[in-house]
Formats: C-alpha cells, structure tokens, sequence
C-alpha cells in the first residue's frame, strides 16, 4: 500500500485488492457495446487470480460474447465504514465451453442472488487490477 | 412496476427508478475510451431528474471530456434486504462551466466521502433510465 499524492487515495497492492473482491457481495460487470457502454450488477467469485460468474444467455451474454473485454469494478467499505475502497479489474471474458472447465466452475462457491436461470459460466482473466482506498469524510460540497 | 418473465425481475417505472438513485450513497460511471472502459465510483446527488457530481480535474475528467456519453449504475437492497435493486442511466455528460450552473449546483446536497479537491462539477442528462428489483434467494450454483 503507497500514498499516492495526486489522488490522495492509498494504492493497495494485487493482494489486498483481490481480497477486497472476494468480500464484495456485488461487483459490475462493463462492457463497450458501439456508441454505449453495457454495465451489469453480478455475483461472482475469485478463482486463482480470475472472476467466475453465471449468467443467462441474452442480452448481457450477448454483449460479453461482441467484445470480451470487460472492466469489472467493486466498492465497499471496510468493518467500522472509516475507509471506502475500489478495485477495477480490466480483462478479458470467456464463455466456459469445455466439460472440464465448467465442472470446476460449479463446483466454485459462488452466490447467486437473483433466482433466475442461469445456464452460462464466464470466466474474467484480468490484464490489470487497481484497487484504492481513502479514508472517508463527510466533505460537503462547500469543502471541495 | 411490472414482471419481466424473461429476465424474471420487476421492472421499474422511472419514479421508483429516479427514487432508489436518489438513496445511493456510491454510483458508478462508466465510460468508454479506446478499447477499453473506465469505471468510477462517485457521490452523485439527483437534480430534476439529472445527476450531478464533483471531480477533479485528470484522469477522471479527461475520460469524461473525451466521451461525453456516460452509463452509471447504483444498485443497493431494499430495507429488509428482501429485493435487490440496480438501475441504470445513460446519458450525456457535460462539465459545468457558467457561473449560475455552478451556483446551483453548490447548492445541491452532495456528499463527499473523498476529501480530495474536486473543484468541476459534471451534470448527467439522462436519454434513458431503466430499473429492475428482484427478490433475493441465495441460490447457490446448484439451483442455476
């Protein structure tokens, strides 16, 4: 973990922000579709440096599958609220095709929240991860 | 409110939608840059149905100023923790930069976790909202 002036956030090291994704009941999921940007709530669990996560085929998949680049992003507070955090991982999707790999992802603990069927496992390998945590202030505007 | 039985969620009318924005403490921004997306979590505050922020002028600013078009998320749980909730805008960005857009918006009820200087403020003009709200069930992987 390093000050880093200029945003005057703390830079936590690929540890701590794994550990931070690991407790985040709720990450996003972003994807660039042409002229937008798809941005969808998921469960999902870390598996080895990787975001594994269920959905249903449809809109979202369909958005996954066009570009399979993704940026995933998680916020949170630690115990007690004192300081707020972030992790943006930025990687790359994959639909989880073969017996192998989906019989491993099932046996992945992962909630799922919302009860609707899910047929699809994806895979996030990441390219870059980023997490920042700062101490919290309640700066009202007029402190800006 | 009406039931998608595709996705299996409620979906919202835009009040309710415009409603649950409003009580999120953290919502994400996510913006497209060249291969890639940028995503930020930020305090927004709701003004008639625009969204309005403070940043600081860099990064964050640069990847809005390039874009214009934004998608930002809040997602949350209600009371209870029965039904989870996401909405989402998208919308165009645009920097304040008049004196009366700056007044009004220093006097909008923003709160500020980050103590950093956020000296602009970005307005959010919505070209659609859309809502959704599920009632929780932790089904496991098994369930899916």
């Amino acid at each position: 973990m390093r000050y880093d002036e200029r945003t005057e956030m703390m830079v936590l090291d690929d540890d701590d922000s794994w550990r931070l994704l690991e407790s985040a009941e709720v990450v996003r999921i972003a994807v660039a579709v042409p002229g937008d940007v798809e941005i969808f709530p998921v469960n999902t669990v870390v598996d080895e440096h990787t975001l594994v996560f269920r959905t249903a085929e449809g809109t979202k998949l369909a958005a996954l599958a066009m570009s399979g680049r993704v940026t995933v992003e998680a916020d949170g507070q630690t115990p007690g609220g004192q300081e707020a955090w972030s992790v943006v991982v930025k990687g790359d999707a994959e639909l989880l095709e073969s017996f192998p790999e989906i019989y491993r992802a099932e046996e992945l603990p992962l909630r799922c929240s919302h009860p609707g069927h899910k047929g699809r496992w994806v895979r996030v390998r990441p390219r870059d991860i980023q997490g920042r945590q700062f101490t919290q202030g309640d700066t009202r505007h007029a402190a800006g």
